[in-house]
């Protein structure tokens, strides 16, 4: 199930649309052709070498990521000793662009599949969906391994599982830091904690015959009043223990400088507070655990009852509530249904949608369709939270929307009202200078993202050749004194949720859904005599998505007679050729269509015989 | 021709669905349904007072946006004043993520096209697409008017008219700073300079019976060496006029601080020819004349040779050459055929494609579709531009792709490499407190942005009365001493250029488009004997987008199934009735499809009877 890599500039230039080429020459994000693999799979798959050298495996640890080193999110990977398997995180990716409908897309776990009776561990860093998302589709094939995860990453697990009834009962070994488990007979796991946007985050440190290896997926720095930097004595910690290799995150490798401190945020907040008469609406991501804590502190101390417009937020703060990582008075968490008895002095709501997703609670409130809340003259509303590469759009709408009702809004383009879970370029090079790894595994990030992390490495002394960039799938080995890239690879491209179906939409159903949303589509039913092959009556037309086919009589005219023009030149033989007939009509009212619009609508030609 | 203002929020939340609810309650963005002014326009469109008082006619100007007042792009208005009508700018705006497929978005003038004997000028500002790209769209439905603009505005709209063979000829009256042209009875216009990143721009100062109003659109500040201002002296000598009521732009209202000056986006640019040893390429806007004016001058003095890659770039590089704007030495432009015989080290390459868009130059690059150029590792990419809100991802693949090819990239993230062409806040506070009108009246912005542009306006002690945040289509009344945004407005929705329609695409076919992207779709032909109402063949099935329906065959049957079983239970009465079996296949194999997959494709009956 190794198969050689084929995503080698000169190989993926062929099957792609032009919307692909522009999105990636080189990552492999969609299956190759699936007929090719139906076909003749011995060409494209090849069996792992039977005679591998026992010595090497002995020493060797493999490794390979199966999402997350092309993209923000779909983080899952694994390491391979012998017999054994670890696997860390298991998440998902939102929708691009170009895969228009499809509601996720999870990591292709095909490899670990065929090996699941290898897999030991499934390890989960924190509870985020880019890292716990796909766990409802893949559990069952992989053979429903023990996770090994915190108690609130747990719960949250848990609670999603609920809406998943078909899966199987999930097994976990509930960890804390410093826990020591010993996964199997070679690998051993020490957890430690780092700090991120959402408590209970653990990193890894994997031991093996081969070497130690510490896996930092999302992490962030963060300053007491002081200035003085948080939390940096458990990476000092790990570096006595000598470190093969640091895989380490690439979301804001790019960006200079330090980060903003939740002090500061908090306090930019709480100024906000100090001087608003009116309601206060503050918007930011249900998973922001540690800020919502913070917030409802302030709401506190400033007197304000805390309504939670969300299910996801309800959810998630009742969850952390009860394992006591947010603590909240008595009293202080109303029902909305509450609201429209408090003075709006006296009302804090703390609302999922800051990205302006449709569906979302602030979306619903601008549209007017929320039961509750309704903006009016004097709201505030603060957008706590950064805007999605994508989102910018709808995120300007919400914020025109609210402020055409009359809200004062406030977002970070002024002040900081949010601060990344992300260390920047400069903070992560102080991690590495404190790990001290003797090779450096950039992870989470497109290509350009992990490039520039692999450079900070090299500017704190690594050598180039010890930075090692990778692409999902790609297999790589380490022995003790090497680590190497492979040209081998497990398949990585994207598996896309879509309503109940995983993995059942492909490359040919989002090329098909890009052409149509693009041009739209124009359906041509001739029904002719089997035997005369004439018309039974006027050929039938249907549009969708190109003009307004109502307004356009005469260009349907045009059509018909075209078509009738098409069918009545047929060759007479016995039988219709109904795939040629087909052919001519797509070609010619294609380009009659192109002649007459400057527009390519997708021609379904259909032959009814009767 | 003018209608009561029907988009109030009460109004919009019926036809639309949910993505239109996401992007906009309030904003009037695509024609209420068509048929609704087919079957009833007097319920619609209100016909104008014609008992207005002569009197108020005499003491008033209107002024109405067609677009610009709820986008970036697509920027038009006009002065009326009696039976005098001045225009400024005809824009066009890009396609939105909820257009797919369609090329521009341009002005609605149905109100001027009946008015067009009114019509005594277009003045177009400078030759940005925002602010021209209508021209050869609406010209003849002006009754092709007097283009008053500057020299090179002029020479950029005759080379793009170059690709209208169909449209009239363009009458010019070319005009400099400081001209006072006498445009009809009562309006006399001068025009004055100011700073942006392309020459040749001009504000106008209007001057009527009225008062004096100053149109300014996009305008940038500059600072010298030293810091110092620079182009301060023009909104001064404007301020002595007296003015009724500045029009300025709020691109960049929300943003603090003061610009970057051009000189330190030179000095950076300039540090990395010192430093750059291998080819060096620099992606920019073809519009950003004045910038590679000045790259271009770096060049030379680093002893590099310049090759343009874009049609767009060289054709703007040609005129501006032509005019005396841009001056180069001879032997530093180079086609890019001879790209091959120059050493690395003597090549600078100026290419379009920034914006990581899938056909311009720079994405033909990586791609390996370009012709002269091709990624080799050793060269430096510049990105001395921003990134337009929604292009951050095809930016970041294309960033990707350059470094995976080799290239070291810079971009904005790290050092500045691009200016604004816009003021900020506190540069747009700037020209206010200079200009002092009594009026403010904010445009070129969505809502949120124009209303921190009046806050500004505000800052510097305009009382808030005084600013005037209207809608496109909303028609505003000038008075000596009053200004006022009245409850009428002539139609502003959008007009879509898709091939060579024009205004042929409305939002039947846009919501077709998003449905048909999400979900796909799928056309039933059922072919019945018209007597017995017997199927006379197995239904046809045709699917795209929705689920590959090869490899889905039992999907299949079970569909054909569920047809035929509609179909048999239909009443047995004398003719099929047609359109009540189509909507039972409609709703029955929707729903069935839907219990089965969780999506919702299009679903399109077709019944043949022969």
């Amino acid at each position: 199930m190794i198969r050689k890599r084929t995503n080698k500039p000169s190989d993926i230039r062929t099957p792609l649309n032009r919307q692909e080429n522009s999105r990636g020459t080189i990552k492999q994000r969609f299956q190759p052709m699936k007929r090719k693999i139906v076909d003749d799979p011995e060409d494209f798959i090849e069996m792992p070498n039977k005679k591998e050298d026992e010595a090497e495996k002995e020493n060797t640890v493999r490794f390979a990521a199966l999402g997350g080193l092309e993209e923000i999110g779909r983080n899952m990977s694994f390491f391979e000793y012998k017999n054994e398997i670890v696997i860390i995180d298991a998440g998902l990716q939102f929708p691009e662009e170009d895969t228009p409908g499809i509601d996720y897309i999870i990591p292709n776990v095909e490899y670990l599949e065929i090996n699941k009776r290898k897999i030991k561990a499934l390890i989960i860093t924190h509870a985020h969906y880019d890292h716990i998302g796909a766990i409802p589709y893949i559990m069952e094939k992989l053979g429903n391994p023990v996770i090994y995860t915190t108690a609130l990453t747990k719960a949250i697990i848990l609670k999603r599982q609920e809406d998943f009834s078909n899966s199987p009962k999930l097994y976990f070994e509930v960890i804390k830091n410093h826990d020591i488990i010993k996964i199997s007979d070679n690998i051993e796991i020490e957890f430690f904690g780092i700090i991120h946007s959402i408590p209970d985050i653990v990193s890894a440190l994997i031991k093996t015959p081969v070497g130690n290896f510490v896996y930092c997926t999302d992490v962030k720095f963060d300053y007491d009043e002081k200035g003085n930097t948080l939390g940096l004595d458990e990476f000092k910690w790990v570096s006595q223990k000598g470190i093969h290799t640091l895989f380490l995150e690439s979301t804001n490798a790019e960006v200079p400088g330090l980060s903003a401190s939740e002090k500061l945020v908090e306090k930019n907040i709480e100024d906000i507070f100090k001087k608003t008469k009116g309601r206060l609406i503050i918007g930011t991501f249900a998973s922001m655990l540690t800020r919502l804590a913070e917030i409802i502190k302030i709401a506190e101390k400033y007197d304000r009852k805390v309504f939670i417009s969300g299910l996801s937020m309800k959810t998630n703060i009742q969850i952390s509530q009860n394992l006591g990582y947010i603590k909240i008075k008595k009293g202080t968490l109303l029902s909305l249904d509450e609201l429209h008895k408090y003075k709006d002095d006296k009302i804090l709501v703390l609302s999922t949608g800051a990205q302006g997703e449709p569906s979302a609670s602030l979306m619903k409130v601008v549209t007017g369709e929320h039961r509750q809340l309704q903006i009016k003259p004097g709201d505030t509303v603060i957008f706590s939270s950064s805007v999605i590469p994508g989102n910018e759009r709808q995120v300007q709408s919400l914020k025109d929307n609210l402020t055409r009702q009359g809200a004062k809004v406030y977002h970070s383009k002024i002040v900081d009202l949010h601060a990344s879970g992300h260390a920047t370029g400069d903070e992560l090079k102080q991690i590495i200078k404190l790990v001290k790894p003797n090779y450096y595994l950039p992870i989470h990030g497109n290509y350009f993202m992990r490039s520039i992390n692999a450079e900070l490495a090299q500017e704190v002394g690594l050598p180039k050749e010890n930075t090692l960039l990778v692409d999902n799938g790609q297999i790589v080995k380490f022995t003790k004194n090497h680590a190497k890239a492979t040209e081998e690879a497990v398949p990585a491209f994207y598996i896309m949720v879509d309503g109940l179906g995983v993995g059942d939409v492909g490359e040919i159903v989002m090329r098909d859904r890009r052409l149509l949303a693009q041009e739209g589509m124009v359906v041509i039913i001739a029904t002719l005599d089997r035997k005369s092959g004439r018309f039974l009556k006027n050929p039938d037309i249907i549009s969708r998505g190109f003009i307004y086919l109502n307004e356009n009589k005469e260009l349907i005219e045009e059509l018909r007679n075209k078509i009738k023009g098409i069918v009545t030149r047929m060759p007479k033989r016995q039988a219709i050729e109904s795939d040629y007939l087909k052919s001519l009509i797509r070609d010619q009212i294609g380009q009659f269509l192109y002649n007459k619009t400057k527009r390519r609508p997708m021609v379904l030609p259909v032959v009814i015989e009767v």
